[in-house]
């Protein structure tokens, strides 16, 4: 199968060809590996009245060798080249949904939807991935002009989705949250409330019920970190890591789960690695050796 | 060209066969893709009255994905497989000299000879690569039964060389550092004096004056976040790192060089990536950007 990808930013291909000084990249490279990792494309909606299953999830992130994903927090760091970023937008449109957290969302003002060629723009909204955005805290503060309303408005991305800790949980509402909620709610994003901090079979729960069947998780450092520790492990189906061949240096944000045992804190099984251009992809399932 | 390995520790295939209940492990691999990393095999020896050339350094070490070399100082770690350890066999047959600090020395009472089959053993002698341990301080303590002065003894290694502060740095001599001294010197090492602390142009220089056209250095830890800054990179001929799909958590022995500019510490080039096994392999060399 060849995926095409337009890499540049902007309405790149959408219509009328591109415009001045925008070049479409366009990138093949083989999914077929990749697909034993991957959710089934088509998945029967639950039965109504009946408790949904999980979603599959694939763990996904791109590190450098000294498995760091950027220079500092807060910073967004140019890792992965352009084949491993085409993988990243396939790997969106075989998900209901992307999840990062609140960090990442204030950082990086991601658009969370799939760049992918498809004809003569990018694809159709039925393929484009729901942005959700996890902070118990409370602490997502997304502009009007933010990348992920843009795109909603241009029919080019789904309305987010935040996970909030409940309102009883974040006691009084911290400054700009009334009116980061309204920005949710008007684009046509839900917020969603969970009880416990850092639960992820409510997690997960709450997003099947929505109808969530798969998500992929792209970071930050404390949510990949967290969904790799043993207690978590269960709720990973796979793990799609892009390593890029360099070395940011000790001060960056960190990918290593803290070890909760006398051994390695997991370990990977069916091992898949991948070269594609200068970075390499590693796919695999954690091994059942913990929990 | 195919490699073969005798993975199992004592005699192997020495003489007439196995011993029983030792098991020969056959590993193949192809190393045709390492070739272009690695020094040439023939080197005419420096004419004398000459200064020599600095040997071609290759730094190679074995990582778990979240890049640790092991899950705590002083502790040896499993993580490569067959394959990848394989190669390495087959690389220090491919240097004149191994390089490893005191710290790795001390905890890992290590062998640093190649266990790679020819014919009817390991390889002879002629192909071993000289043990070198680097030591500012005169901390290594090795034992009279280490086994780099067994193998030494058995002819299937060579004799040790050891690289010290010299004594005026040292200050009162350590205990216990005469006597190691005595033992290097009795086996058939040598025992090497470098003014300064950390500088890689002497270190390499005193292995020149010696003979050593080619060295691998191995480790550990600090020894290969000190090559991979900035100010040495220029030593380093090719970087060859294995990653082992397993994440050991936070607390391990961390591969991350210090940061000692804005962006990134060192940049790889040229860089292939060999699938071996359960393990990949990543061959590069580093850009030139800083120095």
């Amino acid at each position: 199968m060849e995926v095409k990808n337009a890499e540049n930013e902007g309405p790149q291909t959408k219509s009328a060809g591109s415009p001045p000084g925008v070049v479409p990249l366009y990138v093949s490279f083989d999914t077929t590996h990749l697909e034993p990792y991957l959710p089934p494309t088509t998945l029967p909606p639950h039965p109504q009245g009946t408790t949904p299953a999980l979603p599959h999830v694939t763990l996904t992130y791109a590190q450098s060798l000294d498995s760091q994903i950027s220079l500092a927090p807060g910073t967004q760091t140019m890792l992965s080249g352009p084949e491993t970023k085409a993988m990243t937008h396939y790997l969106r449109t075989r998900h209901d949904a992307i999840l990062v957290g609140a960090g990442t969302a204030n950082a990086d003002n991601p658009g969370l939807n799939s760049r992918l060629a498809n004809g003569d723009g990018i694809v159709g909204l039925e393929k484009q991935p729901r942005p959700v955005v996890l902070d118990s805290r409370g602490l997502w503060r997304p502009r009007r002009d933010g990348k992920v309303f843009e795109l909603a408005r241009k029919g080019e991305g789904k309305a987010p989705w935040w996970i909030v800790g409940a309102e009883g949980r974040l006691g009084d509402r911290p400054p700009g949250y009334d009116e980061a909620v309204r920005l949710v709610r008007e684009s046509g994003g839900l917020v969603l409330e969970m009880r416990e901090e850092k639960d992820w079979k409510e997690i997960l729960g709450l997003l099947a019920v929505e109808g969530i069947q798969s998500l992929m998780v792209e970071g930050g450092g404390s949510i990949i970190n967290g969904l790799l520790e043993a207690v978590n492990q269960k709720y990973v189906n796979s793990v799609i890591v892009t390593i890029a061949p360099t070395y940011l240096g000790k001060g960056g944000v960190t990918i290593s789960p803290n070890r909760t045992g006398p051994v390695n804190e997991a370990r990977l099984d069916v091992v898949k690695w991948i070269s594609m251009g200068q970075d390499v992809v590693m796919a695999g399932r954690i091994k059942d050796t913990k929990e």
